[in-house]
């Protein structure tokens, strides 16, 4: 539902004199530095909830789609869901003794990053199978919920939960204060987000939208309905398919759209392409002090083409370095 | 996002003095007769909202499902989605000369009924896609908004939108004012539904899950980004395809789940399954004066396994006949 939050929180701004509207404005994104950024959404949040304004957008069609890893939260120096796998693999080893001669397990429980690598997309997709399905939802969502509970990463040495962007958590209530509707649209497993968005990032699961595996609905053995993980890839979000699971989970265009690779590049352009008022922005990673540096290419995904084409179709490029004051809740501003 | 609103329901409520309680109680759901259908409904609303109570139950957690044809709106003579696609055939029949003596086409063009129906599933899925791919989301949306501002149902001369059941449109009403999310979950096309499941439910079309086409993203000749339709089914979001799709979309299990066929009956399994206090509702059509009797066996679908289960489940069967004072917004009480 449309939030009565939402619409309250456009009232009560039309009401603000234009000086008690700079000021929310001033206090408004503290992790941000003043800079063509932050003034590009406040500017486009601005328009886009003022009654009257040209730009105005009616509530229920303020859908904001953010990619999760890399955007959202650190995704060096590989994608916490494959920590969380080759963690599953150690754990459910004993079981399969043909693993430790087995590609691309073998690699996995070596820790042999090379061969593994090398196993491509097919190998990390087999290892995920592997370790996700052949349970029910609830089952896999306590396999994760228990590894996020004791996993560090391994330069910061905290939970993985804490490694969200504080500006970007600033972002997201700014902009659901403003009666948007915020969404994950994420190359990453939807079940493995869906156990940590609600706390982490105020999404609740079903505005979590991402890679899936099929499930089949099954009567267990004492006649118990339940949903059962199969061992088979359903829809990988990445790339082209991400404007298409918009289309099926929102079932409309959204108006902002944040990325930082080219997976993000068409949902990026979808987002951006519709009449009115559009936001489109990128992160790009260029502070290896305080966060990673890895721009164009690195090993888990490029910004490439999205970086090339983001002048002309107007997207903002934010510089980690330059823009963000501070980086994560817990680190200095 | 859970609405504030349910919180502050619930609290709102907390403070109710017993005697205040029975009272809001008794003015609920005014046009369902007093019945074990109706108190059925007011006793888990209660119990799973009163902070306390053995039953309470989060607001995240308070996930109601509906199907659509014959829980929500009427499906007789025959759905309202096979009406649009006759209608379209006809339109877009003078582009197609070879549709004049190709089946099912012809059938459909000559109303043909009977040879229409021996055509199966399978030629009835060959109308869908001949009439909804080829084209943007958007484009699909305007041809139903055309098609409903002007169809008018056979029997009751009135549109389609207007032949939502009232005692069901209060009881959606009644559920979300006490924090629950309601879902669409229908065998009907997805996209069908969300063009006015927001205006005749208030449902917004995000939580709309049905059948689906798939569709491709595409940079169109001016390099416009768009999503298009194409004549290739995706999903059948029917029989235990519905708790898969409930997993997929919603991501939890409901606590209740409404339907009127057994197309339903998995869904109904599964969301009355869980821990915690449940409600699984069956609506019987038995009132052949003010609506239809088509019981167990119709043309379109069948009443049978999950009527035998209900009783077995702990399912209230409601009769349309007995239980409901009114049934459409604009007819007597």
């Amino acid at each position: 539902m449309i939030s009565r939050r939402g619409s309250l929180g456009v009232a009560a701004g039309a009401l603000v004199l234009p000086a008690g509207r700079a000021a929310a404005q001033a206090s408004a994104l503290p992790s941000w530095r003043e800079g063509p950024p932050r003034r590009a959404i406040l500017d486009f949040v601005q328009a886009t909830t003022t009654e009257g304004s040209g730009d105005f957008v009616p509530p229920a069609e303020r859908v904001a789609v953010f990619d999760n890893d890399g955007t959202l939260w650190v995704e060096q120096p590989i994608y916490s869901q494959f920590l969380f796998v080759l963690g599953r693999v150690r754990e459910l080893a004993p079981q399969h003794p043909d693993w430790t001669s087995r590609e691309p397990f073998r690699s996995a429980l070596a820790g042999d990053m090379a061969t593994l690598a090398a196993s491509g997309t097919r190998g990390f997709l087999e290892l995920v199978t592997a370790t996700h399905a052949g349970m029910t939802p609830e089952a896999f969502h306590r396999t994760v919920a228990d590894w996020l509970a004791t996993a560090r990463h391994p330069r910061f040495s905290r939970p993985f939960t804490e490694l969200a962007y504080q500006p970007m958590l600033e972002l997201l209530s700014l902009l659901r204060a403003a009666g948007f509707k915020t969404w994950i649209v994420s190359g990453g497993g939807a079940e493995f987000i869906r156990v940590w968005s609600e706390p982490v990032y105020g999404i609740p699961r079903e505005q979590v939208v991402g890679s899936t595996g099929k499930t089949e609905f099954r009567l267990g053995g004492d006649g118990t309905p339940m949903l059962l993980r199969l061992p088979e890839v359903d829809f990988i979000d990445d790339g082209p398919g991400k404007p298409v699971s918009i289309g099926k989970f929102i079932g409309r265009r959204p108006i902002a759209a944040f990325g930082n690779s080219d997976g993000d590049l068409q949902m990026l352009q979808y987002a951006t392409a519709g009449l009115g008022r559009r936001l489109g922005m990128i992160i790009r990673h260029d502070d290896a002090e305080r966060e990673y540096a890895y721009d164009r290419a690195s090993r888990i995904g490029t910004l490439d083409k999205a970086l090339d084409e983001a002048p002309r179709r107007g997207w903002s490029v934010v510089s980690m370095r330059a823009e963000w004051a501070r980086i994560f809740p817990w680190s200095g501003g």
